[in-house]
């Protein structure tokens, strides 16, 4: 690792936006309800979920924050964290994490989570939404509505949407729903009526192929930067579909219009980093890898991640969920991979100490606030946690 | 690399399970012979097969283990080997690999080979076998049946191939034959003897993709674990159909089954630690990888493999064949990359030394004991080299 | 990174075949110009294409050669270029290179480019033509000709084309026409006639599938070895398409012809790894990924091509385009990356230091002598810079 030096510096004063995370769970978990937290995976009988990259850095880098010792045992970890609290627990991580702003999609829940304002409260931040709009496309569907109204009722209901107070961005987890190699086209009207009145006669989630292309269409009307997830994600993956490299076509056509933020991408991140380099309106970050893989290897996957993306394309996201931890590993693993790779680059003698800060400012905030806009750029924190425009 | 420290003792005197290997050729081999046996593609003329990391990595350290100097040249190498003769060779490097058992895939024998009791008296340790079912398939269809026959004959031999004293997994070379984008689903019985018949009357190698699903849905019958080869290969294969990730749909199904190994995985070894990340029933090894890349090397394959892989999710294989130089190899490239990426992290204070310790004896032995039960866990070393269980 | 030692010296010394490049343009570049040829995307408002990695590369390595500061500012690099002029600009860079012999693709040049010799004059080297089969075609679809003649006339061109004095190799951009997803077949004279029929009455560039086909067999017709782009390029390309595992069945088909050199590769310089190791006529280099990686990831990069890659494989190319600087900064990252590789390899007693020097004069020179033959293997460098046999 490098010697910490004044980039090293800089990262731990710099407050980061955080643009994609979730809420922390509000309600104190039992211990297998942690555990199963930790990881992408299920719970397993004779596997413990601290036995993983995350697991250790929680156990290193977490344990300080609730006055454990570094390595403290699981069973003192999860005594601790009961003994504090929910909002104490979540307090403290949100806290240290240091971001100004969290971009939170609001639009998975399994959990009861905090919201964008009380986030925003816990963390003494801002706090702005992103919407995900297979959440929205289902919500029309349960409400009941005729095929041939689904594609303006979806719209009616995506615009209002984005109009709520602190909405800066829409999401879509197409990488989930049928994975990327989808025609690119944009469907016709009469297309997305059939295959409307298919998935409104059966139900269930939104995974039908047109209507993720009309989804993904208009999400492009919409005007909003618009989030992809993309590589690593839980058990419901199938990965290789979630290569970012099958979106050229559709990034291809839709050139021009709104910013495609591929989140994630491990292991696909060289593939999102080329798609980063040579088309304009497409940013990348290494959220939730940075986690995973933890402060041993977060260095390495930045270091992938920049091989060829231009230094104004990346961003940092924890892609934090459900516990509060994440939102401060997720900080705290970008600090240190992202310093000790500039860091290192500087005692070489490759990069000069006045482009290290600078790259490291880009990619940890003003990125995000160019893309965003003034609710990202100018965060208030005022009591409500939700940001309005400084004056 | 790590300047050496009590991880790299720990792992230098820990006796692995080297869960995956074939056995050693059991006769002296010609200068060519030895070549070919050295590298996964063919001999050719004017490029020898010790310009190559493996080749390298001969010289460097397999050299010493017949008498030479560090880095002897090919020739003096090759004349060491035929001096002191094929039983000696293999005592030497067998002994030297540190192995207490090896599972032995019995099931692709080109050259004359150890039986896995052979291969365990020159090692003194012990050996067990693990089946290959598409060779089972293949004596059952040279065997004659008739097609309606064949899903019970195939059945039935495979029942009686895994109850032979020894056997503790069953594998399978899909990867080779079909590659991994098969419909996941098992195939009716009527599709098997359609396929069958078509199979048995032109002869071959089993390649028929109804078959080759049917021989992984008999193998979650046999309920032993499941060794799949992925990824790296010889010329026989297509690298990107043995992408582990595209067995995504197939292991969902066969959830709550069998355990799942995924050999070898070179370069797809990210998408297979993802896989054992969200997947109960899915582990990993890098054999292979790890004599070819070589220890300049395999510290860095072993880093990403483990990016987010639990630590009972990683075992140990050599994937050695014909020459026991890499059944030593593939030991000594594990415990020095291992050890290198474990004491860096303790030295970094990333990783406390007794979770350092278990994380080495896991990957190295424990993992492999827990999976394939007590041949394993308890092997006995008498004369005849087959493990018997201790009391 | 490894302290220089005795491989740094060696690879400083050595004089590179840069076997993959094209000509440098021949015009003083507006600002713009010389920006947007500093990447593989488009200039973007508001996004410096300085502000990438190769852009500090440039910045750091290249300004030093026109007599500013390492990391001079954009804006002083950009006028001491003007003031100097484009003669020599391209003559300190191309001399700086250090190259022996550039091997020139000529079949690509929107811009006014030089040619081999006036690019082997500026560098005081000798120049040799790489012709591209798919400009070939065109023209002769451009000429006029009957869908029945197609074949044959594309062939009699292509042989003319490569009886040029200088020529010693042909080359493929198949990835970006059709991606390497195609039926490996020699297609039949039928096909390619109703293919040429269609493509003929419509015009453009050559993308039918099955003439994209009967270039590659053509290539091995003509006997001379056949370079192709595979991976990292522009945003007109497929990435995934790319991916040169696509190739395999293509390249058992054409085992026993012509060497096969796979440029780029990178992000899938592994797979190309396994192709080079397992097929006899199988080459890779990490051109275009070297300059534009840079100096801080060119080594992790040739850590990565060079994990199974027989030593006689790898190849040097800068595949530099347009702007002299990469030219040489394509040998600058090469020259150390492969230098740390390799001293940091001898340094650990993994790799004696004569195998050291012996592989980077391989990578660096030999292996494209060995391949291409009397012209690059023993290049004259008289004052028309046209090379001719060494008597």
């Amino acid at each position: 690792m490098a010697a910490p030096g004044p980039v090293h510096e800089a990262l731990a004063e710099l407050e980061l936006v955080d643009h994609h995370c979730h809420g922390a769970v509000t309600a104190d978990l039992a211990p297998g309800e942690f555990a199963s937290l930790l990881t992408e995976g299920d719970a397993w009988p004779g596997i413990s979920p601290f036995d993983t990259p995350v697991g250790l850095a929680v156990r290193r880098h977490c344990a300080p924050v609730l006055d454990l010792p570094r390595h403290a045992p699981p069973a003192d970890y999860l005594d601790r964290r009961r003994e504090l609290g929910w909002r104490e627990v979540n307090r403290r991580f949100l806290t240290a994490a240091g971001a100004e702003v969290f971009l939170v999609d609001t639009g998975y829940a399994p959990h009861p989570l905090t919201s964008p304002a009380e986030l925003a409260r816990s963390a003494g931040a801002a706090a702005c939404e992103v919407v995900r709009l297979e959440q929205v496309a289902e919500a029309v569907a349960g409400q009941g509505v005729e095929p041939g109204e689904y594609a303006a009722a979806f719209r009616a209901a995506a615009e209002e949407a984005v109009r709520r107070p602190g909405v800066v961005a829409v999401k879509s987890v197409a990488a989930y729903r049928t994975g990327f190699a989808l025609d690119p086209a944009r469907p016709a009207e009469a297309e997305v009526t059939g295959a409307a009145r298919h998935w409104l006669a059966g139900g269930g989630r939104l995974t039908d192929p047109v209507l993720i292309r009309h989804l993904l269409w208009t999400a492009v009307d919409l005007g909003l930067p618009l989030q992809l997830h993309t590589g690593f994600g839980d058990a419901d993956l199938r990965l290789h579909h979630a290569d970012p490299a099958l979106l050229t076509d559709w990034l291809r056509l839709a050139a021009g219009t709104v910013p495609v933020l591929l989140l994630h991408c491990w292991p696909y991140h060289r593939q999102a980093a080329y798609l980063a380099a040579v088309f304009e309106q497409v940013y990348l970050d290494v959220g939730l890898a940075l986690h995973h893989t933890g402060p041993a290897r977060c260095r390495a996957v930045l270091e992938e991640a920049l091989e060829i993306t231009p230094f104004r394309k990346l961003l940092y996201s924890s892609d934090a969920y459900g516990v509060a931890e994440f939102h401060h590993l997720g900080a705290l693993c970008f600090r240190q991979g992202l310093a000790d790779l500039l860091q290192a680059r500087v005692d070489a003698d490759e990069l000069s100490l006045p482009d290290a800060l600078r790259i490291a400012a880009w990619t940890g905030r003003d990125n995000a606030r160019r893309l965003y806009g003034p609710l990202v750029s100018a965060p208030a924190r005022d009591p409500s946690g939700l940001p309005t425009r400084k004056v």
